[in-house]
């Protein structure tokens, strides 16, 4: 099953919200617009979006809020991926130039503002206080924990602060996606904990596989060197579940400790990690959160779209580690 | 009247915004809440709670979502000054270290997004999606304005242009405070059109006041360098009506045209500005609109409020120039 399977019920849909969020700009300054442009073309695979329409068809909401919710949650994205590309020094993201590599600090901040206040307008025509207070909500959690990754930096190497930072990165994104949809959708307390639990678990998983992957991926295929998270200093699952096994890797309590670690040492201890039965370990958490994510959707009917939010979870852990 | 006596039909409001600002931050990273309190304790005049605090009560609206609302706006003030100081690259503001004097940029980013997520979160919290959407409208359009100003740069030398810049910097979050206060207070059209227009022409006068005050104020008292509007290729009122009558100026047209002006000409060109006819004729342009501003407040019902609110207008033009 490819991800066009996938967005089969919500093709039409998808392409809405594409078209609504390309607008979101034409009202301003032209260089805004051109940048709003470039980044919606830079891709992306639409996930974020996908699931809020996926899940808002599955419980019945309405198409038109549905659609607007979707085009502000993906916006809201990329005005984190702006801000962070800054923050980061990154100069390609998906192989596309970021917008930091051409423009000034200034004008991406500025940007990412931008596009920050028309996620928010795109949520608030949602027409849902609930749904605006969730937006809200989750964009502090996203912000709270980038801080908290700027100033803690390295020795945080425990599961528990691993999983607390991934949900703020990544899994709160896809929480706000599927609880927002079912919130439209005004069904009951017990069906929102669970579209709450799909969306926390798969978004968690998600994070994992996308930490696994910048171990085992291709430096060309990434578009960045292998293990670049740990070569700054990040520890992700597979850095944690080597740890778990061999506490005493000098390289790695390095790491820890926040020294440089020499590049012909931080190649050789990738190298180790790559090889070690750690990638396994992490691969083996991400697909006990897929089947938990999986079990959540047994409280909905059966339909293309919970099919869809089925196969969507099994892709995530079905790519080659 | 001091700023204290307009304050009075307000002022355990104000206190009330004050303390529910202070709370925004408590649940996050340390290092967030003391960038927060750092913030705010920088002070303000606390003018935009104080606008919409006096104009809901004048209009009936209920305390606490008007509480929420203030809290927001000036939330989403600070939050702006935050980027702005970051992109300006200044060190102090009111005399007070600005947060990128000391954190890193991405620190300040950041801090300033979380500031934004927070402000959006209490405007959601006032319950009501049109004050949401003017909300989100407006912090729209003041990135808009900036980003404006960062591309276009010099060479906008027309009222209208200067009338629109600030707008967009300004008078927009004038006219957000009083026109959410009236919607919460579920007046008629009319009404809010009245408050928008006082809103708005209180916030242009104010910047007028502010773009004189550049000029005309002391070096110590203003924490930067007379003329630093000028200085950085920013033609304000002052400089605009200097123009209208000294059309052959050779240095302002230099800086009209971008090019970098030695520091003694600057000096001297400041210099004729502040001494000439421009400075009175800037002023009686934001007398025009002060007195604009409390035409329009004939509109409402005389008392406590709207007497505070005629006084702050008056005093706006009063001060020193």
């Amino acid at each position: 099953m490819t991800t066009v399977s996938f967005f089969a019920p919500i093709r039409e849909n998808l392409q809405a919200v594409e078209t609504l969020m390309r607008q979101q700009a034409a009202d301003y300054h032209h260089d805004l617009d051109a940048a709003l442009q470039h980044l919606l073309s830079a891709g992306g695979k639409r996930l974020r979006p996908a699931l809020a329409l996926l899940v808002g068809k599955m419980l019945g909401a309405e198409i038109e809020p549905l659609v607007t919710l979707a085009a502000a949650i993906e916006l809201l994205h990329t005005a984190t991926l702006v801000h962070d590309d800054l923050i980061d020094g990154a100069l390609l993201r998906r192989g596309i130039p970021t917008l930091n590599a051409s423009w000034s600090p200034a004008a991406t901040v500025l940007t990412g503002d931008f596009m920050f206040a028309r996620a928010a307008r795109l949520a608030s025509q949602v027409n849902s206080l609930e749904v605006m207070q969730l937006f809200t909500e989750t964009l502090a959690i996203i912000v709270n924990g980038e801080i908290a990754q700027l100033f803690e930096g390295p020795g945080l190497a425990d599961r528990a602060a691993y999983y607390r930072r991934i949900f703020a990165k990544t899994a709160s994104m896809f929480v706000l996606a599927t609880e927002s949809a079912a919130v439209l959708s005004g069904v009951d307390e017990a069906q929102i904990e669970a579209i709450r639990g799909y969306g926390h678990d798969l978004g968690m998983a998600y994070q994992i596989v996308d930490d696994i992957l910048d171990f085992t991926g291709d430096q060309v295929k990434l578009g960045k060197p292998v293990g670049s998270d740990l070569r700054r200093g990040l520890i992700t699952m597979p850095a944690l579940c080597y740890l778990e096994s061999h506490p005493d890797s000098v390289a790695l309590q390095s790491v820890l400790e926040g020294r440089i670690v020499p590049e012909s040492e931080m190649d050789a201890l990738i190298e180790r990690i790559r090889e070690s039965e750690a990638i396994a370990q992490a691969a083996d958490d991400a697909r006990r959160l897929v089947h938990r994510a999986i079990a959540h959707l047994q409280a909905f009917p059966a339909g293309p779209e919970r099919e869809s939010l089925e196969a969507l979870a099994a892709y995530i852990v079905a790519r080659d580690f």
